[in-house]
């Protein structure tokens, strides 16, 4: 039976099977996203990363309360939780939001505990997303629970990146922001009735300025040049800053004002085309390789490979050197 | 000229330069990572990782620190910050290092501020330690800044992995805590001065019973049948949980102690053994996928794989089967 039918009008049951069927990569599940794979490209992304204690999830609850109430768009939330070992690890999340978005036929949550390698989390998630733009939902969120590189290349699947901040979280977190910092698009610092919100956004604003300044400075033969803005400063998006305090809702119209704000700048500069190419690109990359790497082992001999792992572990040859034996012995 | 005579001697600059080597990928570095690999294997290699805010840094510097005073052992620490877009992104974590450790030639830092690829900073990561480990450094310690799936991946390459842990640092850490709790060795509790330390404590224990039951429960066609605990409870490590007040120096000498004791379980269970063949296997496997990768697009003409994706980023062809046109069109 066809899953895209159904999934194109809307039917919420078979849209849950299809996610499970991605999920645990059944089979099926490939032919189906290949069917689904023409309606998709219509939907904005999301992606909100930050560290724990942000706020996040209460953020992420509101805002797809916002796009119902404010612009009765169709909301979709994926929750990823790599480092949760058990499925519907994002359960304590889940049952918060179930009360304020329960029962809302325009709202779809699903929480994704998957593990294993990251490019396999990244790659899940893609086709989740994809699932969702197929089905018609025209704003899909992509929550990330941890604060590390993989959240950061996860977050990074979106059109709009968003990284929450909040007060007072400490030095070793200050830290981190550094590079999250650079992928962000829209930066919120929520919990801004906390004192030392204004510390924060200024720390903010500052590593804000290094990281784009308004005149460009480029170094040549070790010397300094400075480099007049580009021409039209349609080119150029720095970072908004938008303070919030989710738990009242305070602030998220303002939060989705400056997504509107970041979706014209990314059409009228082409960004969007750039940044949907670069993530199909790496969807691509990464099937090839897994796919490379199958028909690899399908024609290498069982016993082959594991004499050659055998000489490693016996530190008589070294990985390089074994990678060389292997590429060798198949035929190319 | 050979990195490998002076290395084995101790000569620290060119230690530092082989480093730079590898983290660059420069020419040369593979070759003497193949001319290094045989000295390797000797090294206890000690993963630290946890939340932002657990004084993972200060933790990691007292166990050298211990590890020089106690036991007069070669320390090697290699801090990976992932997130860090700059060089010498943990330059505040080393500057407080300096203090404490500079001038003592047995302990070398080397802070890792590589990004791209999960798969890339595991990668370097390895081959750093493996420089390390033939440079005779005898403890090896991978401290990881962020606190999301790479990060848990990177620590992951060690013998012993630890995790931090801190009192009162909110509910959404415990629920990242489920899932880095899984590959502890040892858990310390850091900052144990602060109040709340017999809560997180508790927490910790109930947790690591249900991951670790002294009976294993088998579900076998949906009825639950209680097996006994192993023959010998040798091959069965139950996770430490230690106390700590890094920044007084308090509960090192019980980590250290803890530590040994694990060491002593790996050799005797033979769990040693699997971890570096795991650890070398991936290593290989993470080389092949890359050399793969590079022939499949040497052999591809560049308009072939260009035409392919551009009909992908058209929504013409679905990732899959582009990929299926890409691997038809290389000869097998």
């Amino acid at each position: 039976m066809s899953f895209t039918q159904p999934l194109l009008e809307g039917n919420r049951l078979v849209l849950a099977r299809l996610l499970t069927q991605v999920e645990n990569d059944s089979p099926g599940a490939r032919d189906a996203l290949v069917e689904l794979f023409p309606h998709t490209g219509r939907a904005h992304l999301i992606g909100v990363t930050g560290a724990p204690g942000t706020g996040k999830s209460s953020l992420v609850n509101q805002l797809a309360l916002g796009y119902r109430r404010k612009a009765n768009k169709k909301v979709a939330i994926v929750a990823v939780d790599p480092s949760s070992p058990f499925t519907g690890g994002a359960v304590l999340g889940d049952r918060v939001r179930m009360r304020d978005l329960s029962g809302d036929e325009g709202v779809f949550i699903r929480s994704m505990a998957a593990r294993g390698s990251l490019g396999g989390i990244a790659q899940k998630t893609a086709s989740l997303v994809q699932v969702f733009d197929a089905a018609g939902y025209e704003i899909i969120i992509i929550e990330t629970v941890g604060a590390g590189q993989s959240e950061v290349d996860v977050a990074r699947l979106a059109h709009t990146t968003i990284v929450v901040e909040a007060p007072g979280l400490g030095d070793e977190i200050q830290a981190i922001k550094a590079g999250i910092l650079e992928i962000a698009d829209v930066l919120v610092i929520n919990k801004a009735d906390r004192p030392g919100v204004e510390n924060t956004e200024r720390a903010l604003r500052s590593t804000l300025e290094l990281a784009h300044p308004t005149q460009r400075i480029f170094r040549h033969h070790g010397k300094t040049m400075e480099v007049s803005a580009p021409a039209t400063d349609r080119d150029l998006w720095i970072p908004l800053i938008i303070k919030t305090v989710a738990t009242e809702g305070k602030g998220i119209d303002e939060l989705i004002e400056a997504i509107a704000k970041h979706a014209v700048h990314l059409q009228r500069s082409g960004d969007r085309a750039a940044r949907d190419r670069a993530r199909l690109e790496s969807e691509m990359e990464a099937l090839l390789q897994e796919a490379l790497m199958n028909r690899f082992m399908e024609d290498m001999p069982h016993e082959n490979y594991e004499e050659i792992l055998g000489n490693v572990v016996n530190r008589n040859l070294s990985p390089y050197e074994a990678v060389k034996l292997l590429m060798n012995g198949t035929p190319k």
